[in-house]
């Protein structure tokens, strides 16, 4: 199924410069330790430097300072990380289906579809639905009323789209991922018990979105929940009702958003960070893996709480009680240093 | 499609007093900031007073204390709140489908249908399963052998239910929920390597219990995994087998229980709550986000553990090491003191 | 639906010693409390022998030394937990469905499906995917395009596998899991935003591994993600693209591996335990629940990191906000004890 490509239009698509033979063909990509013929890798990590002279790569993405003692064939580019991304699209043996709609699918007639999309098999498409030019839609996914799917768009199999979001162009959403479902609205009643806020605001995605595995991103209480342009989702991830996550930030697994938490752009969130309900994180944050965001952060950096070092469970349980003695620690401390 | 309703019959509906015209016309709800013609807003949180002079609401709910000095339209009720949370329910774009069965279900003949209920596309209903009166199950979800739900349920699209499982009336279950999955129960082999303990307990769900998306809820291993009535899941949340949540207790995503925990009635378990296996907590306990349940609990009140301060990752780095010096610091201290 | 099983068959299964009559009717499992008449009981953990004398199981699966003085009907085996789970299968209500392919279900011609298989409606298997003999493939289950089933595995309803995803015999796949999704792959750009990183590695799993509901395992960025014989993944769990698990290791609900983290054979997680990318776990490691493997691990044993002690959350807030003051507490504890 995969094509083959030559080294002088994988240099041309990248702005780089070609040191070897154009007429190679590539039919792959690969580590510098797995790579072989036909095969083209890169040096993105200073750490993986050991194994670039010894690689049985048919060539490599290098930095202008990595190929200078490199004797091999290679491509010269600003950022071999960055070269690399771009140029694996090409090497997707993922194929995209064919244009048509299954006979199983059931498309609502007052949905609006256009002719170059595949729907799959099962597919459901309610009424007042917009899938638009390009769309792939995976088997069994499901887009409810008045939703609509901008173009080139892939939806998963099994994807669950409820009534009345809006996603944009390009967006990969994935399998078990759901869009749209109630957010958590319940109101105390005087007599014990709940009682259900229904959750009447919906789903606003920008455009360029992924949305990874089992991640559910909660429609909102009055207002819609908002996902910006080019916003990264891993698997697992959890968007609350009315919560906004701002352009180009990136979450990754098991991490989310509390009830109208608002994170900005260009932030990174590392696994399972969670920020707590109705607080801003500004624009150009990072936050390490399991912190707790329990206030607003106004200044851009780096941030972190939680992740305690890992040491033999023996040494951690010692220490652990101590943190529930810590408050009295630390009043002895201050009563002996006036001492 | 959303309807509109006169301030009359709305003030009616909630026992609240009309400070206004009983013949003016509600087309929607909003927060007091983004309100405005024809909608309907509430002041429930003090910190949003401020924002109360300046809605540009047609009618706002207020308790009498804050209805005093408001000089628009208002309905004065115990709790705006609640108010609110009442009166979303006709405001809810998203309308039920009419009644009927589409063409694709497969609903096994030796099945039990009633007659007023809606069955999307593709949806699998199994031999002995019983689907009563008023229920909605929305498109590719499917109920397994001898499962049973109660009147007026609404089941998400993508929604799995195993066979044996008994859900009460009023249940709403999100996209991508999973009840009734095998417990996970394991025994360690001599020769290494597990062997599969066979999952024959079912679930027993009470009525008007909300699921969230992408939450699972296991079958018990001999007898049954329970959920009492008015539980509220939010996502994300796994129930384990022969765990037991009391009645009206609500638990915040990614809250958990491992196997045969019980928890008891109107706690409220905030987001990434995790509760170890075999444990008991009582009634009416609070337990804050991310806290690790380890023991169980006796006493009503409000417990927590493990959300430490958030600060910059340079500070964190240099804290979260002594974490793993401290007893040895707490001997310290306890040697210097007695000196 | 459930069969009954003499004693006399049972102890000879197990490879047991049976104190009874070999001709007792057995007709369920149950735990020593609640068991009654033609039910099958054990005792495995020393804190229920109280319940031991007074149950009123059948029999019960015992020890040489619990049974020493026990006076009922018994079976003596060696470790009665082990008996109990191989036992279990013989209860399991879940009947295996007849063979056969529902009228509904969607089979590419080009795929290749054993004679012998159950696959249910709505199922969707692509081209080149192959199912093996005794597979049961629930409703609304998705297989994609070269991907292929071992032979008797079952794959619950609403199950995504994408394509080139191997799966070997024995496996059980529970609702909502997500298998070969594409890992969280994603460039910076440098005039902002991401780049995506095409996942063209596929996923290759093992023979006898279980996999829980809502658990997703992402396809390699080049090579495969592994996951090795007998593994054992419970709900929720995270396998990253490339990540790699040794045979036989079990992980815990919300357990998760960065991309690239490799953990041994025979390890248990223990439920939200996380491993950050690129480390290396060994064999026979436990690690306690909500641990964050921050570094590798090199020899065997227990970890920990963490859970730190729950306690009434005003007595946390006075002991969490002296762990933000730490450093400063440990440098006055060096300086007095230096004086």
């Amino acid at each position: 199924m995969s094509r083959d490509y030559s080294l002088g239009e994988i240099a041309a698509y990248l702005g780089g410069e070609l040191r070897g033979d154009a007429e190679t063909r590539i039919i792959g990509l690969n580590t510098l330790q797995s790579a072989g013929e036909g095969q083209l890798s890169f040096l993105a990590n200073p750490k993986y430097v050991k194994y670039l002279s010894g690689s049985l790569a048919e060539a490599v993405l290098l930095t202008a300072d990595t190929a200078k003692t490199f004797k091999g064939c290679c491509i010269v580019v600003r950022d071999p990380y960055l070269a690399y991304a771009q140029i694996s699209a090409w090497f997707d043996a993922s194929q995209k289906k064919s244009f048509g709609i299954h006979a199983t699918a059931s498309i609502h007639a007052a949905a609006t579809v256009a002719d170059d999309v595949y729907i799959g098999p099962n597919v459901v498409v309610e009424a007042d639905a917009n899938i638009d030019s390009g769309c792939h839609l995976e088997a069994n996914s499901f887009v409810g009323a008045g939703s609509s799917i901008g173009a080139n768009s892939f939806v998963g199999a099994n994807v669950s789209i409820y009534h009345d979001v809006e996603i944009g162009s390009g967006a990969i959403i994935h399998s078990g991922a759901v869009v749209g479902a109630d957010g958590f609205g319940i109101a105390p009643k005087p007599d014990g018990g709940w009682q259900k806020i229904h959750q009447i605001g919906g789903v606003t995605i920008g455009d360029n979105v992924e949305i990874g595995a089992c991640t559910s991103i909660d429609r909102g209480a009055l207002q819609d929940t908002r996902v910006g342009n080019g916003v990264k989702l891993d698997n697992h991830v959890q968007i609350a009702h009315n919560a906004v996550v701002g352009d180009n930030t990136a979450m990754a697994a098991y991490s989310g958003l509390a009830g109208s938490a608002e994170v900005g752009s260009n932030c990174i969130l590392a696994g399972d960070v969670c920020v707590v309900g109705h607080i801003k994180v500004c624009d150009n944050v990072q936050i390490t893996a399991r912190t707790l965001v329990t206030k607003s952060i106004t200044e851009p950096g780096s941030y972190s709480s939680g992740a305690t070092p890992l040491m033999p469970t023996a040494e951690w349980r010692r220490n652990s009680v101590r943190i529930g003695q810590l408050d009295k620690i630390a009043r002895t401390v201050n009563k002996l240093n006036k001492e």
